[in-house]
This record gives C-alpha cells, sequence and structure tokens, in this order.
C-alpha cells in the first residue's frame, strides 16, 4: 500500500511542513520505502519530481524540504510496491496531457483485473495497476469531451468511471488538472480545511510545530487532504466512502451531484 | 534564441560535467535567463526537473550539479523566452506519452506559422512555437504508427516531418523516447564521441576539468551534444544540417536514409 498527500488553496502555499511527515513515512516512521513523487502546480505548468529512493533518505526529497516551491495545487505519494517493481517508472504521480492540460493522478491501493481493461488513447509506461487505471479513466474521458469541461460536469463524469472501477479493489485516488483536485476513496481518506483564524499544528511524524497564523493572510483557504492525519493537534475528518469530493481553492465542494444538478 | 544539450551513452552516465557548463550559460556566461529544464531517463522512466528561474542561480540546479544521476540518454535546455511568456510550463523539454513511451522534446530556434499547423490527439499547455512543434511531431506519428517502429524506421519519419518543419524557421531539435536520441538541426549543433582511450577536457564557461579516465571503462561510448562546444580542448564537429542524425549507444548513426535502405 502507499500513502498520498493532496492540497488544494486559494493562494500559492508552501507545502513543505506536511510534505516533511509525508516523506518521513517513507522508510523512516512508515514502510513506504519503495519511491516517492511530487507534483506541483504553478500556473498550467507542473513540476513533477520522481524518485525511487526512500523519501526519509532521498536527496530530492531534503532539497525540496528545504526550498519554498508555493503552490495551488499538489499531490504527492510515497510507494509501498505491490504490482510493478521498484522502478523511476512505477513512481507515482503520473502524469499525462489531455486537452491541452497537464494531468497528474496518484493512486493508494490495488485494483485486481484492472489490465483486462482495454485502453483509449494513452498507455502505461511502467508496469502498475495504478498507472492502468490513470490511462483507463484519461481515454475514457478524451473519448467523452472534446474539450475541457466545466468542473462539475468533469466531476460528475470522473465520480462516474470511479464508481466503475472501485469494486475491482481499495481506490484511493488523486487526479488534478492544477484546476480543481478530484479525490475518491473507498478505503480511507482524511482531510483538514485550514482557514482563518489559522493556529498552530504539529506533524505526528516528525518533532516539528507550524504557527500557520505567520504565514497566512486572513483570507487564505487551504485544505489538506491525506492518507492518515498528519498533524497531532487538530481535527482531521474521513472523506465519504465511495463518492467524488472536489477540493477547489482550499475548500471541499461536496456532494458533487447536488451541485451539478443546480 | 535558447541552448540545447543532448547525451547519448552506451552506460549509465552522469551527466553533471555537461550540465555545469549549459547551466552557467542560463544568465552567467550566456543570456539564456528565461529557464531551463532537464530530462534523465531511467529505464522506460523520465526524471524531467524545470525551473522559470536562470539556471546559473537555480536551486534546483545546484542540486543536480552536486547529485549525481547516471542516466543512458539525457536532454536539457536553458531558454532565452522569444515566442510564449516566462513561466513553468513554457520551460522545455516537453514530455508526452505516445506507444507506452515517455518522450521528450527541446528546441532550438523559431517556426514563423508553426500554430497553424493543426494538431491531432496531443495539444500544447503552454504558449510556445516549440511545445505546438512538438505536439505536431506527436499527432503525425501516432496517425502513421500503431506501436513502436523500430528505431531506422522511426528515424526516416522524424526526419520527413524535420524537413516539413525547417523551411518555418530555426529548427534545432533533440526528441527521445530513452532508447535513442533523434536530433535535427538547420542552423546549429555540434557534438563529440567520447570513447577509449579516454583523455581530460575543460569546460569553456567555468573553470572546471574533468578526466574521464579516472570515471569510465574502457568500454563506455558517450556522445554529447551542444549548441556550442562545452569545452575548450576537445575537437567537436558540426552535425549535417538539414539532415536528421540519431545517437544511440553512445554513438552517432548516419547517415539515417542509407542505413534504413540496407
Amino acid at each position: 500500500m502507499c500513502e498520498l498527500l493532496g492540497m488544494s488553496a486559494n493562494v500559492p502555499t508552501d507545502v513543505r511542513f506536511s510534505f516533511a511527515g509525508l516523506s518521513r513515512r517513507g522508510g523512516g516512521t512508515g514502510p513506504h520505502r519503495d519511491g516517492w513523487g511530487i507534483a506541483f502546480y504553478e500556473g498550467r505548468g507542473a513540476r513533477v519530481f520522481h524518485d525511487p529512493q526512500p523519501s526519509a533518505h532521498s536527496e530530492i526529497a531534503r532539497l525540496l524540504r528545504d526550498y519554498e516551491i508555493k503552490s495551488r495545487t499538489v499531490i504527492a505519494h510515497v510507494r509501498r510496491a505491490n504490482r510493478g517493481r521498484v522502478a523511476l517508472e512505477n513512481t507515482h504521480p503520473f502524469t499525462r496531457e489531455l486537452w491541452g492540460r497537464a494531468w497528474t493522478f496518484a493512486h493508494n491501493g490495488q485494483l485486481k483485473g484492472i489490465k483486462k481493461r482495454s485502453l483509449g488513447a494513452f498507455h502505461p509506461i511502467g508496469g502498475t495497476d495504478s498507472e492502468h487505471a490513470f490511462c483507463w479513466i484519461m481515454g475514457r474521458l478524451s473519448a467523452r469531451f472534446d474539450a475541457l469541461p466545466r468542473v462539475a460536469e468533469l466531476a460528475l463524469a470522473i465520480e462516474e468511471l470511479c464508481e466503475d472501477l472501485a469494486p475491482l479493489g481499495v481506490f484511493n485516488m488523486l487526479l488534478s488538472d492544477g484546476r480543481a483536485l478530484y479525490v475518491f476513496c473507498n478505503k480511507a481518506l482524511h482531510y483538514i480545511e485550514r482557514r482563518a483564524p489559522f493556529g498552530r499544528a504539529t506533524l505526528v511524524d516528525e518533532d516539528l510545530q507550524m504557527d500557520f497564523a505567520k504565514v497566512t493572510t486572513p483570507d487564505d483557504r487551504v485544505v489538506v487532504i491525506a492518507s492518515s492525519p498528519l498533524t497531532r493537534d487538530e481535527t482531521w475528518l474521513s472523506l465519504p466512502l465511495g463518492r467524488l469530493s472536489v477540493a477547489l481553492d482550499g475548500r471541499i465542494l461536496r456532494p458533487i451531484k447536488r451541485r451539478a444538478a443546480r
């Protein structure tokens, strides 16, 4: 299994505090030592860092803990290999271009029989279940929409595809084009919405505290999504199982179906 | 204009010496201060680092000068913006998946009217001429071949597409799927093939010397391609203009047409 981290914010936000917690789980406080990756959106572009080394001991992860990259949308992953050997091409997040947008995807879980599903225009580079599922989703979306749909319309389509995949096994996933962060879970994902008044928080995995009041303005909003809570002194909530959640501009929009039907 | 760096080797090879020279030209010894990027293939995967900061002053470029990543195929680029603003999505190399392979592309030059060319399945994320040209090439290749062709067959197809684009302006480009490095130039690209007996070389842009004999075995072969020679005490050759060259396993295969017709 693996662990996921997602962030959506209404202003470019430093994710280093959360990433410090996640990356400790990659061979330090957790067993997810088979590589890691992170995608930071900046405008329409995405910086994506991958490393098949354990994140707890990775030089590149150390750089990212020291070097401020502010982003409104982040997807990160630490891997415990089950399907697909430990290799660069098997490290999440995976990326593809669709409708002139850079899409990134990370997954926690296993999907039995996913490789029997025929693919459209997108094909896996590596050998994981996860990348096959991503390619299947991208192929179905590209066949259905000629151009980028509105978030609500796209969310409905993504939810249908996720509901189709979920019975194959554990399917906790983060998917983004940098505009919205689409989140599905059928096992466990947690989230926290941070907004004014901002307080302090302490990591679960490292003796590191952050005073968010010092690095934010009163209008800032940030939502952080993680496989298990990253801080020990905040109240994290569970995301609903079997449903798509959408994080946009630092808040979770739910439920999608009701909003889309307005 | 921009500067390009490509490397092909028969064993995983450290490109830091050449990258140190190139990255100095990104706002240090050269005016290419509008971002930089580098792709390192590892197996079927590629690590791609992008930064809209000048490479001479970039924290990520500094990490890559200090941190050994060995690769058999590398494409790097330092940018002087002409079309497309300074932004992450406009920094080369660009990447796309085709036939289950990760393709990367970097370009030096301008192509007048390229954006009038209609595209197939691949669309630009940013606003550069270069990414439009890359998407056009990928679209034409995907329409022509259902699966990855042999290198010689693909080289012929890529050469035809490059000959079609070259009259639009300056078209010096590097394209790879990690297997071979396809190189086209109609203005200027230089290369050097290094093999035993290995000697020493000194960078043009920095007072840095390398003794290749200390880091190689007698069977190693490396070819380095650059917009202008990176070392001052080796003999660099010009690549033929208006033709596709292919670097494979550390040597330049030429001419393609004659080889393919065998």
